[in-house]
């Protein structure tokens, strides 16, 4: 789709907008120098004596190459992390949840994607001769489907309500379980929140449903928390505060939850940075021992991750200009969040729940009978006729919903919504434009 | 056993001497100025305007951030790795092997371990109802009998010949392939060149007839091939290089090779940086899938392949430093390589294979048959009883033979040699002195 724009045929349009991907360094927005500066540092601790960098940062990185075996970055680390960042994660989720984490429990991974598969390897064997099956959401973020089939694990999709804000209904999540029960041990349920792709946080008294769901069916639950920090208006309440307020038994129940430095402030993807604490007393050494295997995640990106759970404080050297660069970023999203959800309701046909965080909008669009018609002549699904159409005609890149699933019969597209200013209204715009004229088209 | 000096009882020893992992920066060698410099402002190109780095290292880090979408090193890049770097690893096989590689076939990793699991799980169908196998060395580098075993895989042994310099027998590769092909589909055959723990460098003769026994038996071939940059006298074949000058039909064979930059002069373990060459057509395309799965590779670690993959050439700003911090490590590994190897053959009862390379020694020692009562009785294997009792009694940790594997009977540890000249010379004479009294003890 990318090429589509050089192949040398005019098209209707000046350029490509990408928003098919939720990488905001690639949409423009700048990194924070603090931890940039940081990394610079620990690669090369001589630059210190020549260049310009505040005192906090210097010492961020002293503390980081005290813990690496002869101070060289280059050196493995221990393959669940340095403890110098694994003991300032702990601290982090315990000042986020009130509860006290354990850095014995925390594992650095290249990503959040690493550490999720990791997870989910746990759950390959059979169980009474029955193969394992997991629980995902229908939208879902493509990592799970993908994974499970590459490691031969049954997926088990579960709906989220459209009409419920994208919440958890337990009726659906008993459907879901019953039937992939038939012929499945379900192992684990994956819950994501905030959304990918649909952008909701869920309400508390929702999660304490899939809590009690959880423990009812002997579930492990798996969390992708990692937009926790890409939350506009509402608070966030990991499932672990939740469980944990939730008494027993549910607090002592198993958990994975997952967070990255691709999201959030930092959103430093390429950078390959990520957790998961893993609270599961059982499954822990084999867990260890198969992390060993491959080593240890990239010392540099623990040192980002380092970063993002100790910010600079106010009155440390670097903290205006980090408190300026945050206010800046958070300022983008509320903005665009706010824009996105209006601007898609107000487009005849198109409806879009509101978008608590994320970085994405997941917008229904009714498509009218004569185009899904069309669709089907060119073996496309409607929505991925819709999206390819808008592509060609606008050049705005978007994902069709199929690519997360949807519930059969209703078509939407996700779309990031983090390009700048200018961009993002000329996308706004083009897609505006594009479906008033598709609708007349087709209708 | 790190733990061991620190538990507050008093040992017979000063210090606890690491020759348990082949990690060089970890064993103190330092970094590589010019990687470092590129990786610092890849990182931060601000600093370029503060910091005191020569003109090449400005102009490295430019050229790989104009790859970079956004040119931030935190945007995903391509999921097999940078355009940039990816034609420089190209150039770089095809200079070594006067035959040209093609950027297409490089698929970058979290290290080689990353790619080389991602490979092996290309393996992971049954054929005909039959599991399949994959045939690996005995001794081995213990990431392939833990991989293996994590997917499911089937581990058909071949023994390396220690009488022969750690050579591939053909008849033993034979034994092992109809052994496992009685209840396995054998799929793919390892060889490890030059060798971990064993550190031989295979003539190339013995190249054309294991590429010969692949060929015959319908194997892909795993060329690990970790340590060519760590070799001290004689040249390095790639089976690339080699397959390619048979000629038909073997010059179009399927082939795996893996590079990583934790080994040769740049040893950056902890960076997690290094790539596969995958040779096969048929099976790319499910590879690629699989590979975007999981996003990219760090790109701070793509940046140090990059360097390691077109270093500083004469002329370069940069040049003279690189030049002497390369000499310098390559005097090391000449200096321990032969120091090693003279005095393990000068221990009474030790047997050491002469080092072409790597950064092991892997002794075989004879033990006493009191000592291998003494040590069942203690539930161990003699030499992991022999290891213990070495650690305990001077601070050396080495790995014992069980550990990689070794013909049954025989004994064996493996231990670095990168240490610095006195600690190498400390743990060498420790070594000696403690062999002494053991025989006394045991005999
Ligand atoms: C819901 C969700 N989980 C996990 C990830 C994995 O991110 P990474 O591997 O970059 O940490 C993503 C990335 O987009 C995501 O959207
Ligand atoms: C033979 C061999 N292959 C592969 C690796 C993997 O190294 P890495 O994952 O650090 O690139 C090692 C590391 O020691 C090795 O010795």
């Amino acid at each position: 789709m990318r090429e589509l724009g050089c192949d040398g045929v005019p098209k209707p349009f000046e350029r490509v907008v990408r928003a098919n991907i939720g990488d905001c360094h690639a949409l423009g927005q700048k990194p924070i120098t603090f931890i940039r500066q940081v990394q610079a540092l620990a690669a090369c601790p001589a630059l210190a004596s020549s260049a310009a960098v505040p005192e906090d940062v210097r010492q961020r990185a002293q503390e980081i190459l005290d813990d690496c075996t002869k101070s060289s970055v280059g050196a493995y680390s221990p393959s669940a992390g340095l403890q110098v960042v694994r003991a300032r994660v702990a601290q982090f989720l315990s000042a986020r949840d009130g509860v006290r984490a354990c850095a014995d429990d925390i594992y650095l991974g290249s990503g959040a994607s690493d550490v999720i598969k990791a997870v989910l390897t746990m759950f390959v064997q059979d169980v009474d001769g029955k193969p394992p099956a997991v629980m995902i959401p229908i939208p879902q973020y493509p990592l799970f489907s993908g994974t499970l089939a590459e490691l031969g694990l049954r997926q088990a999709e579960y709906f989220l309500a459209e009409e419920q804000q994208w919440a958890l209904d337990v009726d659906e999540l008993q459907r879901c379980w019953s039937r992939a029960s038939q012929d499945c041990a379900v192992r684990a349920l994956v819950v994501i929140n905030p959304g990918n792709p649909t952008g909701q946080v869920l309400t508390r008294e929702n999660m304490e449903q899939i809590v009690k769901f959880a423990y009812e069916h002997n579930l492990f639950l798996l969390a992708d928390e990692v937009y926790q920090e890409n939350i506009v208006s509402k608070p966030f309440f990991s499932f672990k505060k939740v469980m944990h307020e939730m008494g027993a038994p549910y607090s002592s129940m198993e958990l994975a939850s997952f967070v990255t430095c691709s999201k959030g402030w930092a959103a430093e993807c390429g950078q390959r940075a990520g957790f998961v604490e893993l609270r599961a007393a059982a499954a822990a050494p084999a867990f260890r021992v198969a992390r060993a295997v491959m080593q240890c995640p990239n010392v540099l990106g623990q040192c980002i991750l380092d970063c993002v759970m100790q910010r600079p404080a106010p009155g440390d050297p670097s903290y205006p200009q980090f408190a300026q660069e945050l206010s800046d970023i958070r300022q983008v999203l509320a903005e665009r969040t706010q824009t996105a959800y209006e601007t898609f309701n107000s487009i005849p046909g198109y409806f879009c729940n509101p978008i608590d965080g994320s970085m994405f909008a997941y917008p229904r669009v009714s498509i009218p009978e004569a185009a899904q018609a069309a669709a089907r002549e060119l073996h496309m699904s409607p929505d991925e006729f819709y999206c390819l159409r808008l592509l060609e005609e606008t050049g705005v890149c978007v994902i069709p919903g199929t690519g997360f699933g949807q519930l059969p019969g209703t078509f939407h597209f996700r779309t990031t919504i983090l390009h700048p200013r200018d961009e993002f209204q000329h996308m706004m715009d083009s897609i505006r434009r594009f479906h008033h004229d598709f609708l007349q088209r087709y209708s």
